[in-house]
């Protein structure tokens, strides 16, 4: 059978993520890992979560709750300690405004399906989370960007506004509280609803907190059943990827809609990796979090100094407060898939050509670099080779030392 | 915010399924499950799921594979068991023809995700797993009945026909050899792929088994490249539900696109469940398959007989070989759905109306039960209790023995 000729429209925009297909090159290949967002595999807590399972299937109880469906809302207890922590965080909520999703990848993928009909509009940042693209294209929409300088309005149309507020994958930038206030009166006043990322907002390591996207618009509103907003979070970054617990979070009425989606979708997620997290949750949850600033401004400091050292003239990055990447801006008319095919080749270090974050109109001489997974001497030998790459394409003979 | 007036038009036809909300019933309350085809707690292999867990964290380089991402296709020794598995059941293929999912319900979504668009017809057995007509109500389909006699041919214009070969949920109903051969060539003849929901053909306990329309078609074809047949699995009835471990086979460029799907959809599933799925696989899966077919072979006959005791004159059901699911068809005007109300409000009995079972068209005097979960003892009660309540509506004034 020619399959070809049978796929659905949609799959004509459907298209691999570069970094997921990179990430496979990554695991094979020796090289300075410069590129993918991955948290780093000695901050898992191991122990902890083998300590878990023991406790977990020991107890017969818990042992057939923790094998059998679970609901599809998500595993009670867990729901409730994440509005536990959504309350503390400013945005007062109960189990009731919570789904658990298969990480917060399939709750982006869920509100489009909730939001999104083919040919709508939907309003992102530039650059945006490349996941979140690659969700959305599967329901065919245009893409506008979205501006969040105060003052600002959305694109009129949107069905919705998607952004990350914190260290946003990938510029690494954070929105201002007052960036914030504007976006959520904006938006409210368009009558256009907010789909807020928070996969990173733990992994704050400098500056003030703010308040989310979430939070503020529940205040402003009153009541988080009145809210505008939903908001997506994840145990990826701060315990493991592999547990797939995330959540997405908004007005109850929103959930149960949502809820329909997951039965339909893949029925619930595993209830023994839920009950896996909630254990961890509370217990070294805090610990963990604190441990992974610590690493990941240690290797931020050492990036940040290498580029500093290495790079030359013309180039130029963000400073993120938290989060695993830095966003990099290259000369004009130097291509950044360019640079990154070269490092690879060449040089043996794997950064992510930035072009693939911009849903249309790339803005191609970008790199998004992150410092997650590289020790600080192999993300130092990386940025200098890297620099060299940089540097001959952008027409010089050597690295200029600043 | 108003959120109902933000819905995308698939929402309106997204709803609840009646045996996952009965489902948070049957936990609350002191009922006799003849409703819910789940596993049987009793069925799980806990020890063997805790000694796999002690297994794979203990070990540095199995816990960093297991709590990272996996990759988007699945864990690949795990993909080559499988791909081992469908070779010995007739059907050679590799493990770049299968792409991990979560619990076979995802194959499902994502396969109609790659090839309904909106007002396509997709053609399904009549009644057909409710499950299914909730994954593909998000495509927004059209339903027509997909004949399964010897020499029918499927309706014209249909994107794919949906089917369930062995003790198919919910009729219980075996396709046999021949109707398999004239399904395949006349979908072959027709251009209409076919999806094969093979989550119970493990669950065998009497008769000869007969190769899976994916094996059938394999061998006609030649070759799994060749092939227009999807096929789903699941761990989910032999080992846990919970594991979430399911997966889709077919032709690899097929899976390449269904790759794409994940990716966008939730990533990957957790390697760290694929990974217990695999050492179960490899360890006590025969095992279980094993102890799982005699207690569902002495659940049957137990119903069975107590159907044959108890029923009022007029009621039929099906004798399925293998599976969870008996279909029980009431005297013409008796409705399922009301039966199904009294017997948990007033017997504390929980089955499920047939009707939800219809794409259109429902055959209102129709109950699924299962087996799965009662007692011999209680399924023989429930099916007593049930009996009155059917009886009454039939307008007999108590059970007849017959």
């Amino acid at each position: 059978m020619d399959w070809s000729s049978h796929y659905a429209a949609r799959m004509g925009r459907m298209k691999g993520s570069e970094i997921r297909e990179r990430m496979k090159l990554i695991a094979a290949a020796d090289l300075i890992q410069l590129g993918g967002g991955l948290p780093d595999v000695s901050m898992f807590p191991v122990a902890a979560i083998a300590a878990a399972c023991a406790r977990i299937l020991g107890d017969a109880d818990l042992a057939g709750t923790a094998l059998r469906y679970a609901p599809s809302e998500g595993y009670e207890p867990l729901r409730g300690w994440i509005a536990g922590a959504l309350t503390r965080s400013g945005a007062p909520c109960t189990a009731d405004n919570i789904l658990i999703t298969n990480g917060s990848q399939q709750g982006l993928d869920f509100a489009a399906r909730l939001l999104l009909s083919p040919g709508d509009l939907v309003a992102v940042e530039t650059p945006s989370f490349i996941g979140a693209l690659r969700a959305f294209d599967a329901y065919e929409p245009r893409y506008a960007a979205l501006p969040t300088a105060v003052g600002s309005r959305p694109p009129a149309g949107a069905r919705f506004g998607y952004i990350g507020s914190d260290f946003q994958n990938p510029s690494g930038r954070t929105l201002s509280r007052a960036e914030r206030l504007s976006l959520i009166a904006a938006c409210d006043d368009a009558g256009v609803p907010l789909l807020e990322d928070g996969c990173y907002v733990d992994l704050r390591f400098e500056g003030d907190p703010i308040p989310s996207v979430f939070a503020l618009a529940v205040q402003a509103a009153g009541d988080v059943e009145a809210v505008g907003v939903l908001h997506t979070g994840s145990f990826s970054k701060t315990l493991a990827p592999s547990l797939r617990c995330g959540w997405i979070a908004g007005p109850s009425a929103v959930i149960r809609k949502l809820v329909l989606i997951k039965q339909a979708a893949d029925l619930a997620t595993s209830a023994f990796t839920q009950m896996i997290a909630l254990d961890l949750a509370e217990g070294c949850l805090d610990e963990q979090v604190a441990r992974g600033r610590a690493l990941y401004l240690r290797r931020r400091d050492a990036m940040l100094a290498a580029l500093r050292d290495f790079m030359p003239p013309g180039v130029r990055w963000t400073r993120p407060e938290g989060g695993l990447y830095i966003w990099v801006e290259l000369p004009d008319g130097v291509d950044g898939a360019a640079v990154a095919e070269t490092a690879l080749r060449e040089q043996s270090v794997s950064v992510i050509s930035g072009a693939a974050f911009f849903p249309q109109d790339p803005q191609r001489n970008t790199l998004r670099l992150s410092y997650s997974l590289a020790s600080e001497d192999a993300a130092r030998e990386g940025v200098r080779r890297l620099a060299g790459v940089i540097a001959l394409a952008a027409g010089a003979t050597s690295p200029v030392q600043r």
